[in-house]
């Protein structure tokens, strides 16, 4: 008979369940809305509910589920299992959300950055198949990412490591709202392409397709820019082509100092698929060093939304496997 | 009875031996010059010699002697033990190093890169000791480095990971011999210095005490720049304090990437003590993100110029003990 471990991924507009079974095979993927208006208690009270539905559509017997495995936005502490700060959820800061979850369903838990989960979700049904050296980043208005070495999630000595959102790549850059100036992060999302657009066009007197964009929305996203560069407008193919730069250059970095086989490109910029791809490729073997042949190869992530439930899921194996329950 | 690993460290200059037992205590280290202008085969014969009379001084039973670690100057074919390029010594561009020395020695063989190996050192008997995780950066005239992840050398996929000295820190800054531009290693080197020290003497017409030791000596070293910083030379003292910047950058970024509880600074420019400790340690903490609490030590290593071979031994101790041999 086979064993399980439920994912759930904890998403402010979605919750996330699915199950991933001793061979490394997911299933029963689904969601449910996030009741964030309701506050913790509805949260986690879903969170519950969820995860007890992907068991019982599989119809699986209750000593072949040996762990729950959850991901979620950070701040966490991750060795206590409690929810340091979730600022879009009432009740949530200091909430013991591992034990919360995982108690009442009677199961081990553990707990993950969101971004760490996904990374795992990846390399083990994902677009990381087939390596034991991967890196992720999730482009989105944010720069989330996950290290895998050896085929296990890395966290660092004291599990604030793995961040390569936060990695400086222009120093005396602009200001992160971690409190550092010029992070990866800063310098290539979604956010920081229209707030770059933006003051290219209100300050710079620049013309651009992208101004009427603005005006109707009051913000853009990765989407309408690359929508714009492709209809030919200048400003949004230098803003897009800057962002895939300092992609490139983190790439660059990542070679130099983790030199994984791959590194995977997520979330809503990565939708964007070989508009991204390309010039981030471009970018990365231009800048790259001429000392050794390089082998990493960048591609883009392929499991979308399902990557974060099933490497939290991933997330709970691995802890088992290593006894840690 | 003790069981030993030989370590051999082949520089430039001289080339260091010293034994390491399986308590990791460190002993017999001392330095034979190396025969460059004998060519390879001299160089090989002193490397054997050496190793043999480390030893014969401690009188061990040849059974009780289990491998030999070599530490040499990338780049190096780790996986078969070859040299791929040694400029400064004739014949050694292709030569099985490995094989050469240990096959003579009838013992299994180890090739580490000597800053890999310098770290491994500093983390079994130096600056490293009660960590699990460190990592250190040589600040020489190149920058080398090391990083051990849970008490291991980190090498990376391809064997090409941990060159931190060719991070990128500075988009579209000096070029490097790597190729790439803005390299750590090309903004905080001693070379680095004294070329941007000289640029403003010669082009920019800044007045200087560096000057008359430029037109001396005909190049500067960390020494010269720290000593005339310290008689209150200005340029001297921007010229430190930039080369400390860095440094400081880099250490946020593996503090975010890699999340180490040290980061150990060891070289030429480190015996400058607590005048290159403190100002990186400022940088370090200024820049640094206001998310968590940063738990990481920047410290100076301890061992000198016997890191290198004590941690050649220790290439081969944890080779043997994964029974790589």
């Amino acid at each position: 008979m086979a064993q399980w471990c439920v994912g759930v991924d904890l998403g402010g507009t979605s919750i996330k369940f699915g199950l991933l079974d001793d061979g490394g095979r997911a299933t029963e993927t689904f969601q449910l809305p996030t009741p964030v208006e309701q506050g913790a208690d509805a949260v986690v009270a879903r969170m519950i509910a969820g995860a007890r539905q992907a068991i019982e559509r599989r119809e699986i017997a209750d000593e072949d589920v040996l762990a729950v495995g959850i991901g979620a936005p950070g701040p966490l502490d991750i060795d206590n299992g409690v929810v340091i700060a979730m600022p879009n959820i009432s009740g949530m800061d200091g909430l013991p959300l591992r034990d919360s979850v995982a108690g009442a369903m009677g199961k081990p838990g553990f707990l993950a950055n969101d971004a760490n989960a996904a990374a795992l979700g990846e390399y083990l049904c994902g677009a990381g198949r087939g390596t034991r050296d991967m890196v992720m980043l999730t482009l989105g208005t944010g720069v989330g990412s996950g290290i895998i070495i050896d085929g296990e999630l890395f966290l660092g000595a004291h599990k604030i490591g793995g961040e390569l959102g936060h990695m400086i790549v222009q120093p005396g850059g602009e200001l992160c709202g971690c409190g550092q100036r010029g992070c990866l992060e800063r310098h290539c999302s979604a956010t920081y392409m229209a707030q770059h657009a933006h003051k290219q066009i209100s300050e710079g007197g620049r013309e651009s397709s992208l101004a009427a964009v603005l005006a109707e929305k009051g913000s853009l996203d990765a989407r309408d820019i690359n929508e714009a560069r492709k209809a030919g407008d200048a400003l949004a193919g230098e803003v897009w082509d800057r962002a895939a730069y300092y992609i490139g250059l983190a790439c660059v970095n990542i070679c130099r100092i983790l030199d994984p086989q791959e590194v995977v490109l997520a979330g809503g910029m990565a939708k964007a698929g070989d508009d991204l791809l390309t010039p981030v490729r471009e970018h990365f073997t231009r800048m790259n060093w001429a000392l050794t042949d390089v082998n990493m190869e960048i591609v883009l992530a392929t499991l979308g939304s399902d990557a974060g439930t099933i490497g939290a899921a991933g997330v709970a194996w691995q802890a088992m496997r290593h006894g840690r329950a």
